[in-house]
């Protein structure tokens, strides 16, 4: 441990005053739309959320860079400018509660038919009384079981619900589910289930893996929530089988995204539509400040950073 | 156990489908709309759900009746009329998965803006990124802590948010609480919660429980959630907290109910309403099923019923 203490920026005034307290490391704030008096210091630069800053930009004059932290998930439009010897690391695990969270909303919310009684409070009509939907008894399948999915499936639990895990290959249970099934159970497990939570991440196998043919073998008056990414979905074959009534949907994330003034997804009966707020609540603050503390305590004391997904430098980057 | 089956009346085909298998009991299907051939020797009757059929038309005749039995926890409209020595028995516990599940449903809709989206949904308006609000890291209060109460508790627990319970007297916690509050720490403990769930049901003591002073004492910005009934809130002052914008609600139930086309509820921005869905949802049926089954079962065997609510004929009823 140096006798110099770390040199951390963050983007945000509340995030200093917090981690004020740290030893050995010394927070300054900075947005990044200007150079930092401090620049040529810091050890870790905090990146801003949603932010449209390009890190080459960014880097310019920071010669001791050790890391650069984002506060999203996504880090595809950093990759290519990460510096050689500095550490490109994302903000995995920072938004799961809040995207857990949504799925949850976006099932509930179809299934007891909020949207349907929102617009009816708008004509100020009370609906009839009669046996409506329910969660409870539904046979609910979480496609992809990664952390968001292990945070889904505890948040559907208590539900009286039937839970199903699909990963992309099968492997023992835990507390949540007896069994994790693989990818190539999912055109069996389809026709069993009620509820289809998507949460896999984008990758080539995942683009259109929810195809016509798996939206076949959903049963009669399903639900599909998507709050993974829109191109998981083929949204051509999701709006047939939800304008013929068949199926139910509730997007957060879309294919296009945003989605036009004109898409008929915006009009398709049974089709709820969010527009990507998953992750981007305020849930995120205090997740975000501790990945950063533990970021910052991890480069004062030497040990390894967490979520490090690009090594400037490195073969590929 | 007698050798002639106990002869148990539902008021639904499916239902008697269903209860075939009862050893010593046999199951007819009556509608209660006209006499029933064997209504002489009926020992249980069940009334239909949501039914507007007076009891003391229902049990002309029934020589033999036991017991009825309810699939609404309300009985209050057949009290009176429950002949001597026969039981009233109502469903409580049946309506519990779907009402705790409504609570759930109508924050979750209320924080992450459900309504609101689909207003924008039907512009087909892709509402801009900003950092919204979220129910994780909330402090939920769950005012009335019996069966339903637990249920929602169950529910929101992992949602990563503080849970507090609220009873009638204060008592040692459970699996989801460390400790049962007394209704006389809520005005304490109302300015440290973001929402609050009402749940308790209509006594005297409740009526108006949630007064003008009461909702003083809820932080800028907090929810109320009523799945109770609509006069545990004092209407006029929770509209005057609403229209400032302080205070949010979401509402199944009202004061009056329903609600007239012209209430301003309706039309006051923060509140949604939901016209008492509660417990109506498909979700009952299952449960109800199995309390008729062990009702049955009780008759048979000798045993006494669940949820008697009025003996006929003793003091009181």
């Amino acid at each position: 441990m140096s006798s110099e203490p770390v040199v951390v920026s963050v983007p945000d005034r509340d995030y200093a005053e917090r981690l004020g307290d740290l030893e050995g490391v010394e927070v300054v704030h900075w947005d990044m739309e200007a150079p930092h008096p401090r620049g040529p210091e810091i050890r870790l630069a905090v990146m801003p959320y949603m932010t449209r800053l390009r890190l080459a930009d960014v880097v310019t004059g920071l010669d001791s860079l050790a890391a650069v932290q984002l506060q999203s998930a996504g880090y595809e439009q950093f990759a290519a400018d990460v510096p050689p010897g500095v550490l490109l690391c994302n903000a995995a695990g920072v938004h799961d509660a809040s995207t857990a969270e949504l799925a949850l909303t976006l099932t509930l919310a179809s299934i007891r038919e909020i949207p349907a009684f929102a617009a009816a409070q708008a004509k100020g009509r009370w609906e009839p009384l009669r046996l409506r939907h329910a969660l409870a008894d539904r046979r609910v399948l979480v496609l992809g079981y990664g952390n968001i999915g292990r945070a889904v499936a505890s948040r559907f639990r208590p539900f009286e619900v039937t839970l199903t895990a699909v990963a992309s290959r099968a492997r023992p249970g835990d507390d949540l589910v007896d069994h994790v099934h693989g990818i190539d159970e999912l055109p069996t497990l389809l026709p069993e289930h009620d509820v289809v939570v998507v949460i896999v991440p984008l990758t080539d196998a995942a683009r259109g893996l929810v195809d016509a043919d798996a939206l076949a073998r959903m049963p009669d008056g399903a639900l599909l929530v998507n709050v993974a990414r829109g191109p998981v979905i083929d949204t051509n074959a999701l709006l047939a089988e939800c304008r013929s009534g068949r199926l139910h949907a509730a997007l957060d994330v879309t294919d296009p995204e945003p989605l036009p003034e004109d898409h008929p997804l915006w009009t398709t009966p049974g089709v709820l539509v969010t527009p990507h707020i998953g992750g981007a609540t305020e849930a995120m603050r205090p997740r975000s400040l501790a990945l950063i503390r533990r970021q910052a305590e991890a480069l004062r004391d030497g040990r390894p950073l967490e979520n490090v997904v690009v090594e400037g430098g490195a073969e590929g980057s």
